[in-house]
């Protein structure tokens, strides 16, 4: 029987020459939180189908791949099948919820606050489309313990510089509180009930302009003077006239401290400004939300907000928490594209052996030039000259034909 | 609803100590990979399954975590209900053989010989015992498109560097040949259909010695002469009496090359020896097979061979191909065990700032420490005495007191 040698749909494999690639930025991400003192941890790919299906992952839910049971807890026989009666695990589908399980199950052996690093694949049944695949990497730090915005100010500071780090100048980091938004649809007219509602039309402002959430709204029967009123004051809404809108002090505080002080030290390689229209969709969020975009991308690089009621879920006390998730497939995708990424100037020998070489002689030779160059140990063709030329197309930067040489050359 | 915050039985979530070990020792195996010109790829976690289930992978098959059709593909209101009916993909029990895929997807991209590095977890639903988790990671390389034992030579000097690296002396590497394996099989009077039992009922010695193996093999109902001349001649057969083996030449030649070129090349830092009893369990092994063990630990840390027909399942032509994966589970709780690994000496500095602090002001005094140091800002506590010494336990190195110190003291 032959098989199929694609992947399965919506996932890819991964060649040499992006692989150097992800490796080298994720590494220069890994060490620039780091130096901040955030620590990594890993948590496996498979969590129980009742955590992430009790979870308040909004539309993901719908994407969890879900794994069968095993062995005598299986039982096909049963009569009205259910999916949930069948299976027992499923596949994360993100890293916030497996972090908040993780924290609650060892916060005594955590430093507290609890700085965390997470680079991981996550596992969406998504309909497969240009750019988005059904495996993919996120690359999140998160604080766990401190309800104040330094959590914030740390979080979009070190995520900044692993971004400036890898490349990327410019970009632009929007911030908003949801707080803050739902403040601004009460104090338009609208009812409680009717938060949700107008927040999911708003996320829909990048797509479709104020004229299309106006529509949309209109259509969903919101009272006219509501939308006019809320349309107009989130158009005007800045950080001066912030004081005006009836809630807590130390929410409007908090924001313009944010703002401030990550204005003040990011040395202008990028730009924070607070955008009264960020929504950002994940239903767990409960104060402070942000994004990174970059040029002409019509999609966030970066976002996270502040979370403290998930912990709440799996320990006793609730625990202020706080993250900033890089989407790894998209920044990765940015670099390939903008070629941002300077190629590597690593120096790659071909060691070259005619067939009847002893081994023994060849490994002292290459490990001595191993030293400061990668060197493969490759069989020497009959048209030596058409050999190194494609050894030149293949990246290497150096030869030496063993018993000929004794020095490489430059291709 | 509460939850548990513990992972699904039988994985584990791994915290920041052992997650330092963990990247750096995986971070020195990669680059010794690297430096011999192998080049690192990815494939998806998940696999079809019909292309898991028609694999070799013996027991393996029984452990496949099974996913779930989604949509409109799932029909639970059929009758007599299979679970291949209800599933489409699974979790990739090896690294093998998605390398084999991969390799029969993108052969025209690949540099030839292609040498691979593969890092990755994969999944077996094993009964949960000590050590044998149910996610673990794999940590191989593999040479697809050389039919000559050099592919061997230079796997197991480059993997047996790689463990030198990570701090293993004296560990052994054992080689045999399935050819060699099967003439001593057929030698000793047994037929072709005999040879796999025999192999089963060897594998065993390990754990039963001779005696336990030839109790089974009687059991089995052998012809009593061929279990004692098969059992006389495994133990005493080497290098040497090899010759007298009814088997091609070069399969000889071949063996005794690998562990001479080795030996000449080990520079004393491990041993290579030829071991006839060696079987190793994969059904798809063809040629040279070989195994690394350690110490006093009664598995090996390390496996692999020539497994010359796999490819040719995805591809219309056959491809050589030899492989050698260290476990990484192993080593690294060989490595905590015996704290072969050094701590590292890494300088981490707590800047601990007082609540009144301006961030504007921390933030460059931190970064100017970053240039050779991890720094994380902290917030000072009333006990600042206690303070140090939880951080000097917490793994911090030195502390500066923000607007008092000039300079990072020792803890």
């Amino acid at each position: 029987m032959k098989f199929s040698s694609n992947p399965v749909r919506g996932t890819r494999d991964i060649l040499p020459s992006e692989m150097r690639l992800r490796d080298e930025v994720e590494g220069k991400i890994l060490e620039m939180y780091r130096s901040h003192g955030f620590h990594r941890i890993e948590t496996p790919a498979i969590e129980s189908l009742s955590l992430l299906l009790g979870s308040e992952g909004g539309e993901n839910l719908k994407m969890i791949y879900k794994i069968l049971k095993r062995g005598a807890k299986l039982n096909l026989a049963a009569e009205n099948l259910k999916e949930n009666d069948i299976c027992d695990m499923g596949l994360r589908y993100d890293l916030t919820l497996p972090l908040s399980r993780f924290f609650s199950n060892h916060q005594n052996d955590l430093e507290m606050p609890f700085k965390a690093i997470q680079v991981d694949n996550v596992f969406r049944a998504e309909r497969p489309q240009k750019g988005r695949f059904r495996s993919f990497k996120q690359c999140d730090i998160d604080i766990l313990g401190d309800p104040t915005e330094n959590a914030e100010i740390e979080l979009i500071s070190t995520t900044a510089k692993a971004l400036s780090a890898i490349g990327f100048k410019g970009f632009k980091i929007r911030i908003n509180d949801r707080r803050i938004l739902s403040a601004m649809i009460l104090a338009a007219g609208f009812n409680e009930t009717q938060i949700n509602g107008v927040c999911i039309t708003l996320d829909k402002l990048d797509k479709v302009g104020f004229d299309g959430v106006k529509e949309e709204m209109l259509k969903k029967e919101y009272a006219p003077e509501s939308v006019e009123i809320f349309l107009t004051s989130i158009e005007s809404m800045n950080l001066e006239n912030l004081t005006a809108l009836p809630i807590a002090e130390e929410v409007k505080d908090a924001l313009t401290r944010v703002v401030k002080t990550i204005q003040a030290t990011s040395k202008d390689a990028y730009v924070i400004e607070f955008d009264p229209t960020l929504v950002r969709g994940m239903g767990y969020y409960t104060g402070l939300i942000f994004e990174a975009s970059y040029g002409p991308y019509g999609y966030s690089i970066a976002g996270g907000g502040r979370y403290d009621e998930m912990i709440g879920r799996f320990a006793k006390t609730s625990v202020p928490a706080v993250g900033f998730s890089i989407g790894f497939e998209r920044i990765i995708g940015i670099l390939m594209e903008e070629a941002l990424q300077t190629e590597a100037t690593e120096k790659r020998i071909a060691l070259i052996y005619p067939n009847d070489t002893d081994w023994t002689e060849i490994f002292p030779v290459a490990d001595a030039l191993r030293v400061d160059a990668t060197v493969s140990c490759i069989l020497a063709k009959k048209k030596l000259g058409k050999q190194i030329n494609q050894l030149k197309s293949l990246g290497y930067t150096h030869f030496m034909v063993f018993g000929r040489d004794n020095e490489t050359a430059e291709l």
